[in-house]
């Protein structure tokens, strides 16, 4: 395959990312039925972060920065960087210099199945960062890999300009033509939770709002008491 | 095995529970003889909480929370949510809208051997978990377990009404029947220590404060000055 | 081997020490051409620590905290205490009384390839702990090891006397006769950043900055439309 | 707790552990109603190994294998050793001179939730293992364990006289009292997979023979044709 | 996203599907320029096998292989099961009975992302499995999921009808268009190394073999004496 | 740290290897007082092999081979290949064309602390090689490493002309210096577990073998009844 920077990628609708930054990722997922998850060990370097934006993506080599640079030249306002490695690698390809360089062009932040260093800086220029691991493994810049082209991200297909959301529950990717979509489903779905939240705080059981106790006894579930255990 | 419900699970001593809660997970782990502890992977979603109250068990199958729910009904205020499940999993089976139920009945926290998501949400209602991971997979209610049997969490053994205690340094499990007595050896440790620390402080090594020479050189430690190495 | 104790192991040289504790980990191990750092799974326990001091090593068995108590006597003001293990191991083999002490003696933190516990009060105290896992599981204190040998903690080898340097991104360990040249190289390249970072944050590409469009054509990258994807 | 051995166990059918070592570990497990499974990182030393036998259960100290000696007096011919660890190990306490005196005894092999070592002469006198590792670290014997109480052995609760089945597959424990009842469902279980076995290698669809076409349908399952995807 | 099952996927030219089954792993992947391989964790269940074929994906529920049932109505003679779930999961969600009907209608093995059961009739009947884990448990038919629509497995790409190749060094992926160009190269790295391998074996070093000693001294490898250490 | 080659390794005593290769890795360790081992994670790509030699050490970067090939000039018959990497690593650093250059060289196995591949004619050369992956990843050439410095491989350090032994249990490393003193060691632990061998054999209890029974009973060993618990 040749290495490759896809340019021109279109954006997804602006008002659907939105929508999806603040619905967050459990929503979001939740809307998609299900899908678009990244592993759970994406973790946010600080927590409290919530963001969307349309994904930057890069495939590197273990080890190797190189096309992170390249990529920072695609970066439109409000874009997510989104890093997929040919081989496990937890070397901390991204420090505050590459943070510093992507906030100037308007990126929102970084996804990378790989390792993250300059913890601190990048905690106080607010970048925030989800990332596998926390390293301060230096890199080089030996060998291309591409930006823009499909990539698996912590086992995640994510292409060029798909909607990534990231907040403390983890990351989900939304494909770029059904943001609209998802971000409606998620709308509802979160207009239907507010009443269902009333209820259980005023102490009604799931059993019954949800109506589960028949279709549990039917499933065969039985009730004992302690003294006949 | 027949899916079943345990009603009825008498609860541990509550003044012990509370002497427990204050004494945290180290100095309980110690009281008991060094056992009762679950894996150091199950980890706070948020620092600084510390709890203790009586097991509601549930076994689950992975992915799948429907037992949760009907394990909600069983709590008593004070208790703590204890999931075990029949296969390793890190989906988020658990978030805000359980949690509130669980709040609503008294329920002080959750110990979950799988994933729990909404960390945000559950940060700021003040309902601590203890978890083997963050995922915001969703599950479904398809397939029965059981509430209040004997469960492995995190390679522990919990019946129901044992005495649960989670801080920042991890889980701890008390039968019921012996919450008493470890409290009281708790509290015996606890002030023991107190003078020694003082001491510590003031600078006594613990090699002369617990008469340690005697035994390391019977065991053979050699000391040798750095020049004749 | 015989289990030994060696004395009157040389320092570093002081300026460098307080050198490398600003300039922190990543930068020290860029400075010594990447090389020299412990394995990312060593993880604070608290965020925002930033130390650097004389290596105190102790091997220990795992599960037996014998020797740490020994390695006390042997700190002076300003040393870290390092341990590791001769088989991985999670047990809390350090907590608030062996802090305590430590302190006392000057330690400035220690590094542990293996558990901790007490995380509570050595955060209120101020103590900075890398460790591999927090865990509440007791030790013993029964078979013997070495202090000041030359050991293997989390897969870098660490001598009595080396430099060690802690803080968010990891830990890194400084031969200590090469203390002031790393330091020298760390303050050289901290210098040769500041243009850079603020060339970068005005928007210049790194691209340009560094010079690499050349190096990447040659390389054989190729760029392309979305629409001729 | 007191470090306790309790003697005197009461086995198993025998005619129900025949029949179990005989269906192996799938299918008890299912005719269990898919419990009682260890943890799938519990494999054999060597394959085509098939056992069933009496659980004699041994609760250790990681890296202490004392209470090895002291089961292996409790051992009936036709039982298994199974042991669990307070804390997680994998270092090798279990080699020839144990297995020489074991099998002497008439145990038929290792369950063990750590490391086991001297591979080679293991699989040459045909005393099968499934372990967690394999590994040449040595073991002391300071610090007491239990022998014959119940122990989370790999994620399952193991008792004394339980029936262990260990094949290819991995582990599964069967209560003693069940052991006829779970032999039964086991034959029956086989005797029904001849007749499928036979239609399937016929070419007959899983979806036919099992009827599962209205219910994909029901649950919303599509098909579509590759050129309108 | 609809449950969905592809109908007439096409299939990939079948000589170079031989010509990639006789050239293996290694020889393929680097015939790609170093892409396409599943991570390292996916293990044959016997040694030995070396296959290829087209691949019918499955994107299963965790624990749940009901699709897989649906997929084998869907495999033609030479094809390649390739199973990628939702979540982490070691279930065993494959056994003998699906091997006897995946084999019937000509499947020549089978690579999935989670668990396998059954490995003795598996390995007896020749019927090659790599898999993330081998565990006895059971699992249910409750949730639909996907068929030859794309799939990430084990960290790869993989659309229907791309030839997977699988053997003793892991399993690779090459898009179905490319199959035939990617075998070209790979005959052509054949070649190239039977003449490589004779001269290594004749003593002959790389270093000059490859002309590497000047790109070494010019990259600044320096050669010293052991007494001039 | 500049990237060296050191020439002109002494080798150990040429008894002792063969004396150590017939002992064995955990015979050896337990001569040595327990330390030296690699960790377990290190496995044989086939059963059976059995080797001890002189370490010629590579230091590489993850991902790259570079330094091997350096290495192997300075292979001496009877030599073993140790490589650390500088970061956690699974690439396929090593295949048949090394394999067969090395072997050349008389070199007798491999010890890698990264992936290896082409393990079918790797094996059927019989070119033992103890690995942490096996992975058909290829690797680049790019960055310098060192020969014969100190490394560490898998947490253990090893120098140049130390003896590595390698056999099914795993691998050891023992002191250039040490290694005769080792093996006359290991011989009399050899001798003295021939009559152990044979009273185990005869059914004889290790603890009365060994005298435990006074030892257990001193520590708090408690016998007790099943009927009584």
């Amino acid at each position: 395959m040749t290495p490759t920077v896809i340019t021109g990628v279109p954006r997804p609708d602006a008002a659907a990312v939105e929508t999806l930054a603040r619905l967050g990722v459990s929503t979001t997922h939740e809307a998609m039925g299900r899908i678009g998850l990244l592993k759970p060990y994406m973790r946010p370097i600080y927590p409290g972060a919530c963001i969307a934006g349309a994904a930057v993506t890069i495939l590197a080599q273990p080890g190797d920065n190189w096309m992170i640079h390249v990529a920072i030249e695609q970066v439109q306002p409000g874009d997510v960087l989104v890093v997929g490695c040919t081989a496990d690698n937890t070397d901390g390809m991204f420090g505050d210099l590459l943070a510093t360089s992507a906030k100037a062009r308007g990126a929102r932040g970084l996804i990378i199945d790989a390792g993250v260093r300059d913890v601190k800086p990048l905690t106080e220029m607010g970048f925030p960062v989800w990332s596998r691991a926390i390293s301060a493994k230096g890199t080089v810049k030996a060998t291309l890999g591409s930006v823009n082209v499909p990539i698996v991200c912590a086992g995640a297909l994510v292409q060029a300009g798909d909607v990534v959301i990231a907040d403390d529950d983890g990351v989900v990717v939304v494909p770029r033509l059904d943001a609209a979509k998802v971000a409606a489903a998620g709308l509802a779905r979160e207009a239907n939770e507010v009443d269902k939240r009333r209820r259980l705080a005023a102490g009604e059981l799931g059993l019954d709002m949800y109506g589960m106790r028949e279709g549990l006894a039917k499933a065969g579930l039985v009730y004992r008491g302690w003294n006949n255990t």
